[in-house]
């Protein structure tokens, strides 16, 4: 918000009981955490929530009563058909009518629709496969120290044994820490299918994925293979993509130069790049991404939305 | 060799010049490195190579010459009509006509066809769609080094700069090191494109490949899409996979417990898991493996290859 001089005339720094007393800077001023309860939200005009679905069930109503708008970053309200899913590069249109809720995407759909979107002004899109490389920050503050304290231990010879996660990620990777459901899919993965189809407003289009953590402090990686309904060229894919809002094309084949976690983090733009044709299927191409998924993935995009938000009042 | 017990009635150790003087240990005796030459090749039966295209050139002709058979761990003759690309669970057939050479594929070739090809007797194989997620160890025991020193440097705040890699791999990942060729793709990728076709006998299949480095220090991981010709269901592919060669079935959903490099690591096997339906199209699959690429993937194979030119005798 402030990085981005949000209009703030009043900010409240919420939070559960467990904060209370803490304080948090904005703008150079010390601002006193207090408990998030229906009257702390009373009267607000856009509360920016991102305390998990439960906490999101709970306090949407105060801020809807008092006629405010909740910008929720949980997966509480994202498949509700009433309830815009928004990119603002993408379909900003869908905030044209919402009931008080506007849901930010999960992380990993964000970063893949910013990447391929503006790629459907050249094909219509048949289907996706998509392989993420996603990083430990995804699972919060305590997952990064984790992997970073164990391997520390693991250089050390003593590797304390993982607590966040349910297997060690140092020098490793594992399929997502989501539950399995019922069709095969973890959570994120069924997260992605679904999101990228509203987003992208394809219900039906295909999307296969597998969700993956890797060894990374910051910024989520995507592997991602389209079919179009006729065959796009490197070159125009390249050119959309060269000016496409959101995204930083970086496809430099001579140095071996593309999307990396490192250079991704602290990065507004999502970094798009090995864009290639299939050397079979000339209909399809692949491409490789990354982004900030502590950024675009979730608080840059929220905010987006908070801005459209004011906008249009 | 020793692990196997390969009937070895002498073991000749070759390298470089440079190694001269070195001593390795086999069965229990210590064994003097000498410098591989047309000499020290000299009337051996059957010679492992691994040390390079350039120095397998240089140096086969003086095995075949005494009637000995190369197993070859390097990409020189890997594509070579007249050569077989063997991968002992999938075509050992392959091996009953060559010319004295026999090629050991790369290694992301051979996990990779290790997990899909006990699937082809369930139905005909269309396409697949690979990501890889490759260890530090693919590019040698100073790229694992690099790792574990910069990642020491990176916890402790002073990272030496990359020298095998370009870049940094520490809590990052990148896109294959090796250059990319004419077509858009890697050469790594273009191993595992061409070398799967010829293993599996399938000259047209479609193969889409994006190989990746990640911060594992050993075994690689492979996430996979594969269309069939018809519907294959989740239960006959579990079924297939659960007896096939070289093969371990870790599709455990109940646990999250999927294949990971860190129990691929030292393992003969190439797990086998997240083995799911593609909600969209009824006639894909997606899994996910992992294998030892400096055992399946490197010399475990090559010497699976010697057992047979052995038996063959």
């Amino acid at each position: 918000l402030e990085r981005r001089r949000f209009p703030v005339k009043e900010l409240r720094a919420l939070a559960s009981a467990r904060s209370g007393g803490k304080t948090v800077s904005f703008s150079g001023e010390s601002v006193a955490v207090r408990e998030a309860t229906a009257e702390s939200l009373s009267g607000v005009d856009i509360a920016l929530f991102s305390a998990g679905a439960s906490r999101s069930h709970a306090l949407a109503p105060a801020v809807l009563a008092s006629g405010g708008v909740v910008v929720d970053n949980s997966s509480a309200f994202r498949m509700r058909p009433d309830v815009p899913l928004v990119v603002p590069e993408i379909n900003a249109h869908a905030m044209a009518k919402h009931g008080g809720i506007i849901a930010n995407p999960n992380c990993a759909a964000i970063i893949l629709t910013v990447a391929i979107h503006p790629l459907r002004q050249l094909a219509g899109l048949e289907r996706i496969v998509v392989s993420t490389y996603q990083s430990a920050s995804g699972a919060g503050a305590r997952a990064m120290e984790e992997l970073v304290e164990q391997t520390r231990g693991h250089l050390a010879g003593n590797e304390p044994a993982p607590e966040v996660f349910k297997w060690p990620l140092a020098f490793n990777l594992f399929s997502h820490n989501t539950d399995i459901q019922e069709n095969g899919y973890n959570g994120e993965e069924n997260k992605v299918i679904e999101e990228t189809r509203k987003i992208l407003e394809m219900p039906k289009l295909g999307v296969a994925v597998t969700c993956v953590r890797v060894a990374t402090l910051r910024a989520h990686c995507e592997s991602v293979w389209l079919e179009f309904d006729r065959p796009v060229s490197e070159h125009d894919a390249r050119s959309v993509l060269s000016t496409a809002p959101g995204v930083i094309l970086q496809d430099d084949r001579a140095n071996n130069h593309f999307p990396m976690p490192r250079e991704a983090s602290g990065q507004d733009a999502v970094f798009v790049g090995r864009i290639r044709r299939d050397l079979h299927n000339p209909n399809a191409l692949q491409l490789f991404c990354a982004g900030d998924q502590l950024l675009k993935g979730a608080a840059l995009n929220a905010v987006q939305i908070a801005e459209l938000v004011t906008a249009a009042r």
